[in-house]
């Protein structure tokens, strides 16, 4: 057995049995060992920036790594963005990345770059296999990695003769540590601090944003009069009718500070300390007051729900009934207005959608908009690096068919975003992924000329130019119908409507463009 | 003066006048900045691949740097590609990343990354500015640094801050460092070599592939039986009619050790050591014979030409007329075999066309076979990272037009590569670049299927699956005219003469499907 070979079943006794690909020549033994280890389902993609984005969409919906398998150096860099994102996710991944030969890298032939360098600021865990034998292990120890929690991104690098030498060992799963729980005294100590009645608010992330967490903390609330509110960008948020609704941080920085001004102690869940994504001229970077305090009730490598759980039983707060939300609204009609969008996407999407959310400044409506949609998952953009939105749809879509659940994914989709990782339309269209993109065409950088005037600018020619997706315009439908998926154009809600329901009727995946 | 304001004149004064954007928030000011220095030509790109890949080819062409301006860590990282393509061409090139504000930075909101470790493994010089004030001096630098022989990649990463904050200053131009010579014992040395008559070739790259260049080289091997040859890939060669043809040297370890086989110095002249692109089991790493010598001419930092000029000088060597190369040919007929393309393709081009070759494996006749064509230059993947091709030829076509030269863009463009960076063809549409796109639609990544069969094995149903870019199909014209581009189908030679002519005559980018 060669090393390939014993990478390919060691990730399959480890449950990782997805792999989105855009391999190259350094990895042509693993693609061949893949024939010889059935059980793999493997995802082509077109550009490495689509494969990572996927496994961050797939683990968020998983719960466990898929792995990517990527060729060598600028392979790897290609889906660093994408990776990015899902490191601020902490989804699980496994990032397989051929390299150059052991005795081939000093030679520095035109492709050998620095894979582990690129790979570091992105991976919580990084290694080179250095012999067929220890691929094995070393795969094994990859999937232990990711599967850390939070959640990880680990990344294994095998030099070619590692892949194709022989005397490869499938290795034993290994198990990922156990999730560390918050401390009793830390749960005391929050309970007694709300006891106080201070004004407060739990501020959650990650898994506590999953619907058991929200009963919890809603339990939380309801008993001491504590807020609850989630970060500004999270992995997976359950959501719609018979959940506990949460609010999310504004994006701008006068509305987070407007949000939190109330606030003297601030419990964080699985979440960050809030800061501002970026620095503006005389705005705050913290988005807290300075005398507010912060708490932390579960760092983001504890187990939230169990930390709310504990919290809530700790104060004695009796189970609530979730806050009746009104009945799921009906479509609207006339303009594409933002408002309007939601309204009708949470008037149609079935039960157990799963909406990615890379809408970016048109969008900013629609999560509170679909607050009242039938029960869904709601994923977003957590590394505010973009182009995540339709390789996480394609990723999530995996992850459901695989388990065959039916489900149906929504890409809120911003057109300029969409440009980036334009490629994996095709590999939904391969798969036949249940994926409706909702395609915002506005036609422009919208955010940056947004944040031009929030720092009290206005556009000059240049700047105008170098914001605007016209001239020409890009025609949605003939670059989607180029990759293999269908498309149809909607100029009010009627049509959008229209078209919506008639991408939830069929398999596979449908592109609508709104033109807003 | 705010620091993005002593940036764009600083840029200016030191000759960098072109500017391929990808910007994000972190570069608002640096955009806002241009407004107040016209001369600046600013070319949108919708991914930053784009924009490095065009520096690359701007700066093959132009003999200048373009600057591009990147967003913060994950923008940078999509272009690191292409930027480790273009440090491999020795290409002039000045980064300008946006980043967290200085004081942001350490708060690790989710858009904050490891920027200056990303750009370490491309960059021969990084800096990060830390002072409004320092920004235009910082500029200078990095202009400088890029224009240092042979052309390199310099990253100045501006915390917003930097950019935003009063008291910039712009910076007299620094003068690049004198490119160094190969010193007259060396000439002398070599010199001495030749005349002993033992089986010596030049190996060229870089500048000594220039028409003067190649003229020297042709001097020295007339007069001394030596042979000649270029490296497998180069920035640019300039060839075809009345110049001195060069042959490069064979992508596959077997044609390539053939090709070095009865040599026993190797003499390299801006080239290096030849090595092969990827070890491959029981092949050799070296391509020379164990027992060749290695001599340098000129190293890749020397100046070339001079040398060889030099080294002609001290042998004596007449000048000597290129050789026939015989009549531009007639365009073929019948089917698009990858001889007759490049026949049609020799037959055809108008001279003083640049092509752009990122045609793969199909595309290795068409190098040979379009040596009789008119006098042009060809660009080639100089660091093997596919995604190339679209965006050297926009860089390339606007070089050409910054000077008004009025040169066509050829670009031989494999299909699985071309997907990596289909945003390029939007900006060649918006900028109305002159430039012709064969598109080779094979439907597979037909170098791994090659690959796979060097190393003695058969594909399994994964591997075929993995390396087929069927089901579905892409549809190249939708594709094209999505973006904005006028494209058509050919199926046989005749179409394609018909439809090569016809997107000459007119202005502005087309794309011509070759079905192989």
């Amino acid at each position: 057995m060669n090393g390939a070979e014993s990478l390919a079943h060691t990730l399959l006794k480890s449950d990782v049995d997805v792999c989105f690909a855009n391999p190259g020549t350094s990895e042509l033994h693993f693609v061949s060992a893949l024939d010889a280890a059935p059980g793999m389902r493997c995802v082509l993609t077109l550009f490495e920036g689509v494969a990572t984005g996927s496994a961050d969409g797939y683990g968020r919906m998983a719960d466990k790594p898929a792995a990517t398998l990527l060729h060598c150096g600028p392979g790897l860099a290609n889906g660093l963005a994408n990776l990015h994102n899902a490191r601020r996710a902490c989804a699980p991944v496994v990032n397989i990345v051929g390299d150059q030969a052991t005795y081939h890298r000093p030679l520095d032939s035109n492709l050998t770059a620095d894979t582990e360098g690129w790979a570091r600021p992105v991976s919580a865990w990084v290694r080179t296999s250095s012999l067929a034998s220890a691929v094995g292990c070393d795969a094994a120890a990859a999937v232990q990695a990711a599967r850390t929690a939070p959640g990880q991104i680990a990344t294994l690098i095998l030099p070619a003769d590692t892949a194709w030498g022989e005397g490869g060992v499938v290795a034993e799963p290994l198990p990922p540590p156990l999730v560390p729980q918050a401390p009793p005294h830390t749960i005391r100590q929050i309970a007694d601090l709300l006891r106080r009645g201070e004004p407060a608010m739990l501020f959650l992330s990650r898994k506590a944003l999953r619907a058991r967490g929200l009963e919890a903390a809603y339990r939380i609330a309801q008993a001491t009069g504590a807020g609850m509110m989630a970060q500004q960008a999270n992995a997976r948020i359950e959501r719609g009718q018979g959940r506990v609704p949460i609010q999310c941080l504004p994006y701008t920085v006068p509305d987070a500070t407007a949000a939190l001004a109330g606030i003297r102690h601030l419990i964080l869940v699985g979440a960050q300390r809030p800061v501002a994504i970026f620095a503006y001229p005389n705005q705050p970077s913290h988005l807290t007051r300075p005398e507010a305090t912060i708490h932390v009730l579960a760092r983001v490598d504890q187990n939230p729900i169990q930390a709310l759980e504990a919290l809530a039983d700790e104060l004695g707060a009796s189970s609530a009934p979730p806050p009746n939300l009104g009945p799921v609204p009906t479509p609207a009609s006339g303009a594409l207005l933002a408002g309007a969008i939601a309204q009708t996407l949470a008037a149609l999407m079935p039960e157990q959608s799963i909406v990615v959310d890379e809408s970016v400044s048109f969008g900013r409506p629609f999560y509170p908009g679909a607050r009242s949609a039938p029960p869904h998952d709601w994923l977003q953009n957590t590394g505010s690096s973009i182009g995540m939105g339709l390789p996480v749809a394609t990723g999530a879509a995996m992850a459901a068919s695989t388990v065959g659940e039916g489900r149906r994914v929504i890409d809120l989709q911003a057109d300029g975003s969409a440009l980036y990782t334009i490629q994996a339309l095709w590999t939904q269209a391969r798969e036949g992924l249940d994926v409706t993109t909702l395609l915002l065409a506005n036609r422009k950088y919208a955010i940056l000329l947004h944040e031009l005037a929030n720092v009290g600018a206005r556009p000059g020619p240049v700047f105008e130019s170098l914001t605007d997706l016209r001239n020409p315009d890009l025609d949605w439908i003939k670059i989607a119908n180029g990759m293999g998926v269908e498309a149809a154009r909607a100029c009010n809600c009627e049509q959008f409507a229209d078209l919506f329901r008639h991408s939830l009727r069929r398999k596979g995946p449908f592109l609508i463009e709104l033109v807003i």
